[in-house]
């Protein structure tokens, strides 16, 4: 899986290159199987990852940001869950933040048995394998020891809710880094404590591998409410999800609940 | 100058090396002169520019984030504004964003005449001399050219407002960076359009280079309310401070006095 996913990897970021920070990227083409509109390097950075699973020959079902659900071949024994390019707006303005994310799993978010997430920046690797731990560049990686009481530090998507009425507390941190599956892997790294989506808009494709490099890591990942997830694994699904070191998740699930009054 | 802010950022590098994503760092030693803690990494960070600054043996006034006002020599000639290490927190957790703000000048924001900034991670320099515009590793930068109506982004600091209330319309993105320095920086290198102050906290050691290096890559900088910045060049000082491409100012401004109604 690790050499799959890897070819994937360097096909995109060199598909890419040519766009970063370019305008040339951004215009947009049609609207993507995820129902946001696909733009020329979104586009670019698929076609190049449907190119080396095609030459791959197996059979596979693939879940994918812009074209959605795809069979290739017959009888597929797995399903591919691919970001292409998540953090799209970064790399178009050059903010060096984005990534690709590619999951391997069956049918739904609770049954994802390998976790690949690339920084296309840094070209740091995250991967996880089911029961077997999490890693960064072949080193194992676990979530911070942070408690409710220390400083902590949670990255969200979108900011519905502000750091002052939802987080803000002595020494709290908030970032808003664009990267989905890259801040699931900041969780997992001990960068950060917590990843919270706020508008409930994300896509089994930005989370399925972040998801299970956290809890190789040590980590929890629930839905808003506290809850497993087990999102079928389908393009038009959206996801709420909450990603922290396990040892502040009540805390931030309580605040959430009270903020959501 | 150039030589001297190299030779400081260079030395602000090395010292910090140890600490990079490491819980030693964070350790609190001291009340910073700017009325905040001081880890042991600000204060490592922090010596090894006053030695450079020593060794370089000229007259200078400097105000800098721990030590506060300090004068070396006799009738020092000009004002270093030194942050030596903009994004301390993002240092200590690994997040790879933070850099050293170096700003030569008189006695207030109005006349900073050399702006220097370095992303101590990837080693981008972006420098600025007044009415001879701003660059980054030697290549002139010039903000971007999106409107009001544009999809544009805009970072910001601390989180007080939120998108929803206060930026949210279609294809508007925010985001929460961690170091204001490099954020303005962003801003003339126009990766982002905006960089706004939520929360009346920074100071002229944030902001000091930043400023030059926006308005020398052809955007404005004002206070919230539209006015010219002339803080005097002290570390009690509070700045708060918009940045833009100047296309988007009016409208941020507007939306901002609407929003704090």
């Amino acid at each position: 899986m690790k050499k799959l996913c890897e070819d994937i990897a360097n096909a995109i970021g060199s598909a890419i290159r040519g766009y970063i920070g370019a305008d040339s990227g951004e215009r947009i083409l049609y609207m993507g199987a995820d129902g946001t509109p696909t733009a020329v390097i979104d586009d670019v950075a698929e076609r190049a990852a449907l190119h080396v699973l095609k030459d791959d020959g197996r059979p596979v079902r693939l879940v994918s940001e812009e074209m959605g659900n795809v069979v290739f071949g017959d009888n597929p024994e797995f399903t591919v869950v691919l970001d292409p390019l998540d953090g799209t707006y970064n790399a178009l303005r050059g903010i060096p933040f984005y990534s690709v994310s590619i999951a391997i799993g069956n049918t739904d978010l609770s049954q994802i048995y390998y976790g690949y997430v690339k920084n296309l920046v840094t070209g740091d690797v995250y991967v996880a394998e089911r029961d077997r731990g999490a890693y960064l560049n072949g080193k194992e990686i676990r979530v911070s020891t942070r408690k409710d009481t220390d400083p902590y530090c949670a990255s969200i998507y979108g900011c519905a809710f502000t750091e002052r009425n939802f987080l803000n507390r002595n020494g709290k941190k908030v970032r808003l880094l664009g990267s989905a599956a890259l801040e699931l892997c900041y969780v997992a790294s001990k960068k950060t404590d917590a990843f919270i989506d706020a508008r409930n808009r994300l896509r089994v494709t930005d989370v399925a591998a972040g998801k299970l490099i956290v809890e190789e890591a040590g980590g929890v990942v629930t839905d808003d409410f506290g809850a497993a997830l087990s999102t079928p694994l389908a393009i038009k699904e959206r996801v709420n999800i909450m990603a922290s070191n396990g040892r502040i998740h009540d805390e931030l699930l309580a605040r959430l609940r009270e903020w959501n009054k």
